[in-house]
């Protein structure tokens, strides 16, 4: 018998335990149900850009963001961001005179890295440019498929697609090509590349300004799709911006 | 031996499942190591402002937005967000001529109605305003204590700290300003409420119209914190924003 009332003065506690958190003052301390994560909170802050500038994965989180990369989450949310998008596209429509642009990033947006990432425990090491630059000249970085799927479908729709990536157009300009249609993305108005004006610039200031020259050529730029903020900030930034999910690094 | 044999080779399949996924062709399928889960997806599109206008939590995910909530994780993802934004007053200084300024959003940023969204499913019932306003004339909600302890550092730093509430002025002038003084929230530069012009205009709108005020009183904002990206868009946004979690309801 005492035993019985020892069971049900616990399931009472937890009870109680648990309807205070929820209630008079939330947030005092963790409950029990879910195990909180601080690497699963980081992760959330970098897709809304509360964290800025880091420069890798905390090591405390480098074995997360490999379960995050390669276990699936990844790819439900890579599949939940372009459902959102086909969502939008579905209420818009390209006008005949062929003005309606859409603005997509190259790098972990059109074409994925993870295969190179791997390598750099998904960001856990910090960026090395030499490294980079020989996996992206070999031009082997595959499609992200949900991303393939939306592009295929804005130049089906009669959108003009205009990639637009921070990679050096003198040194990376015809494997990003060779990549490019390799994995699919034919069919594009332009791939607009670092000009040597813009070597050392921010990724928002070179983005903004090509887009606002392509406003001033009259684009309206219907949509912008990128894996980093700075794809997304700045002048004439589109008229609904969708962030792909990126943990593995921060381009300023 | 046979049954060795078999074994080697089932973790051999595996090995080559897993490698071909993080490689290759990542995100044809999902791997197995993680449960993938579309909710989870779900909450961070909405804070990354992926996902806009939805009037409830989709069905399948109340359960979880639940746990979320009552769980830890919530509290987990507060604490890293103000983690952030008190690194970046770190960093700040407010000038003696007493114009360096902070916005704050009141509901879901400095009090928490969560105690009341508890009996709304947690966002997965439509937004009663009736039962809401109710709420709100009680002036309980209970102080959110990490964005308190945020509030607090501001005020003894010397910025103005400016709270600016989609709240109705006529009808919760004073429910808000007791329950605000009660949870600890005193001292602050004013309480920007909704005026009778405002009524029925969009979140962004009239908060960028109250900021651009602000700005041409000579006020700097250093910085903006809200739990709505309609606190955060729009005019005079402010040097940094911050993206507080609330996975529950949508404010346009």
């Amino acid at each position: 018998m005492v035993a019985i009332w020892e069971l049900l003065l616990l399931v009472l506690a937890n009870h109680l335990l648990r309807a205070s958190e929820a209630g008079a003052r939330p947030c005092l301390r963790s409950a029990m149900g879910l195990d909180p994560s601080y690497c699963l909170s980081w992760r959330v802050a970098v897709e809304a850009n509360n964290v800025r500038a880091w420069r890798t994965v905390p090591a405390q989180c480098v074995r997360y963001i490999e379960e995050y990369m390669v276990g699936g989450q990844y790819c439900r949310d890579l599949d939940t961001v372009v459902d959102q998008i086909l969502a939008y596209l579905n209420g818009i429509t390209a006008a005949a005179d062929g003005l309606d642009a859409w603005i997509l990033d190259v790098d972990d947006t059109c074409l994925s890295n993870t295969l190179y990432y791997k390598d750099k425990h998904f960001g856990g090491d910090p960026f090395d440019r030499m490294a980079f630059k020989s996996w992206a000249l070999r031009g082997t970085s595959p499609a992200i498929l949900a991303v393939l799927h939306l592009y295929r479908k804005l130049i089906e729709r009669g959108f003009k697609v205009f990639l637009i990536t921070g990679r050096d157009e003198e040194v990376f300009c015809s494997s990003t090509t060779q990549n490019l249609h390799a994995q699919g993305f034919t069919g594009y108005e332009r791939l607009i590349m670092r000009s040597a004006e813009f070597r050392g610039a921010g990724a928002t200031a070179f983005k903004s300004e090509r887009r606002k020259q392509l406003v001033a050529e009259g684009f309206r730029i219907r949509g912008n799709v990128g894996d980093q903020w700075s794809d997304l900030l700045g002048d004439c930034a589109g008229d609904r911006i969708f962030k792909i999910p990126n943990p593995m690094y921060f381009v300023p």
